[in-house]
């Protein structure tokens, strides 16, 4: 089997744990296995020459910035590769531009192109272990890229696709994908699978583990991702295509994000082309909305428009809002709301799981605010008070904790 | 002009530094020059990263340390670059590769093939500040490979010549060429000018300001280089081809080396062969060896044969001759011995120049131990307590102070 693996910043966040990470590739390839692994930088590294660069500038060039953010991949690989060695397992070390990652030109958050797999086969076939430094390309000038925050998992995925690896190991500080978070519910449970979209729904609700951007690329590519942690040798989370008799699982999550805070505009005239124009202004200062309510309108043909943004981007939404040169009513902001998701396969195919999910919360005097759902999702806006008790009452009521 | 300015890691060891850089290159980029700058890693960095390395291996793999290795000035090379565009002064930075220096596959001591200058001159004909990472290259494999200890200087003298540059500017914390240590002598005088054979002998005699590799080079390449200082406005030291009126100066400096240690092995048969055969096995184990010196033979057809090296490698020195299989006399070794030279092209045309050392050590009574003469230099062995004393006097023998 070639089975791609993938250790984040924490993982490798000190010479003990690149040591810990070297014993664990050495059995793996003592086990038979044909090993690729895809390092990030030791964690606070990254944070450090970022530090450095905005102490010269607050805006630093991009071009400039991926040259210097690369340098802590290739540190941890490097390292990495002497580690494997020195235990006897033949090792190589490459950075991005030697395993073939050809990416846009689109500095800081490139996106690959194509990857030339050939150095690498050929360094797997000399019985190689081959150490790729994450997070990393070139472009076309020869220049190089990164791939943005979390790109060392994109890389991995994308190397798992090019080599056509039997999985892509993804490991972390967390041993696999939950039901919901355990901090919150300690009830929570380990699920053996998830399907890529469910993985996809759970990732961009707020379950930090697998970023999304590697998620829907291993779905592109049908590369089998496993969530598991570098600290212990239980069974992670298999996240691949959902099965048929997945559908028997109604729900698969709970997922909460914190980071939301409410807009909502009253008596905006019911005019064609006005939420267009609210939410084009939005955009082009790079706020992020996510949901959008619009009620029908009301006997005085004004209606009342309600989005949410991340609650960084409040104030800069405000000030959208406010230099609106249309006629519209008060503006009611409230950034102590959260996100509280249910998420499953299972939906598409049954009736009634929203309606549990109301009843739910209902039943615990929580009010919604605010709904939005999707063939495999329903996220609701809640009063933030209620985060804990909102995602424990639906990790219940779904019975995730049996 | 084109004029390439190289700082060292001390002159880039803190953020504050790199500023006080960046002010220094955009002073002379306003004066109207075009300017590539070649950097060394933060002080320390580099020797931090051979400590990560040594973790976990003692003989780490060398195509990995390169790797490792080539990091530190990556970082430095952006961080300038960012710093020089925040100032508004346009610049560009790149790595060994990106700046078209390919090496031989000598890895952690590559030795510069070629340079393909045009990536470089394309963006100096841009208008740009050209920002290179230095100490490194790639080899024809694509492979990352480093120059060795003090492969900045080589990197800066090698594209100084590959863009026919009008003069290499090497900054460091001393702002010139002395006559000797100014901290054993504080007459000691910064020359304006010193040859490139004459920097060559005070490099490999002990003077540290300039890398003899990279004063080799700019000989071979016939670049005017220039020892600065980059804390201070004063005028340095300009290492150029000698010229005629030079021959009137006889002497330029006095060079210390307290890394010196004698053996000497009594009653060697004065057959052909034997000192060719103890030299080799010194070869072969990778020992220095200086100055050799063998005296013509006793009237027992028996001779004494004396040579330095490195104090560092005295041990093993003693263990290879040791080992010798051929009947050879008592060994005698003296680590406290240091080698003090005096240094110049005009003793070519000069007769007398050593007697005048021989007649000023002698009046202070130090006994000379080892003499080796070159066309521009004399070097003497002495005990190394009379250090010191030994390079004031040779100074004033020669008006130095003047």
């Amino acid at each position: 089997m070639l089975i791609v693996h993938k250790y984040g910043g924490t993982s490798v966040g000190s010479l003990e744990r690149i040591e810990n990470v070297a014993t664990r590739v050495a059995k793996a390839r003592e086990e038979g296995n044909d090993i690729v692994v895809v390092v990030s930088a030791m964690s606070g590294e990254t944070n450090k020459l970022i530090e450095y660069a905005n102490n010269f500038s607050s805006t630093p060039a991009k071009r400039e910035m991926d040259m210097l953010l690369s340098s802590g991949e290739r540190v941890t690989a490097s390292l990495l590769a002497i580690a494997l060695q020195e235990r006897g397992v033949d090792a190589i070390a490459m950075t991005g531009r030697q395993a073939g990652i050809l990416t846009d030109s689109n500095h800081t958050y490139a996106r690959i192109e194509s990857i030339d797999s050939k150095p690498m086969q050929s360094e797997i076939d000399k019985g190689k272990v081959v150490v790729v430094a994450g997070f990393q390309g070139i472009n076309r000038d020869g220049a190089v890229t990164t791939l943005g925050r979390g790109g060392s998992d994109l890389s991995a995925v994308a190397i798992a696709g090019a080599l056509h690896a039997d999985a892509c190991e993804i490991y972390s500080d967390v041993d696999g994908i939950y039901t919901t978070d355990p901090r919150i519910e300690p009830k929570a449970k380990k699920m053996d699978f998830v399907s890529y979209d469910e993985m996809l729904e759970l990732a961009s609700l707020g379950a930090k583990v697998l970023q999304n951007r590697s998620v829907e690329l291993a779905k592109k590519l049908n590369v089998k991702m496993i969530a598991k942690s570098s600290f212990s040798d239980a069974e992670g989370t298999v996240i691949g295509e959902e099965t048929e008799d997945m559908e028997a699982v109604l729900v698969s999550g709970i997922a909460l994000d914190r980071n939301q805070a409410r807009v909502t505009i009253r008596e905006v005239s019911d005019k064609p082309g006005i939420a267009a124009e609210i939410f084009s202004k939005l955009a082009e200062e790079g706020i992020n909305v996510d949901m959008i309510i619009q009620n029908a309108s009301t006997t005085d043909g004004t209606t009342n428009l309600g989005f949410t943004v991340p609650t960084s981007e409040i104030e800069q939404a405000k000030a959208v809002i406010e230099a609106f040169d249309h006629d519209i009513g008060q503006m009611d902001l409230d950034d102590s709301v959260c996100k509280v998701s249910v998420v499953g396969v299972g939906m598409k195919s049954h009736t009634g799981v929203a309606a549990t999910a109301f009843c739910a919360l209902a039943d615990e005097n929580i009010n919604i605010e605010m709904i939005s759902t999707s063939e495999i999702k329903v996220s609701m806006i809640v009063s933030e008070k209620y985060a804990e008790l909102a995602v424990r009452t639906l990790h219940a009521s779904y019975n995730l904790d049996k």
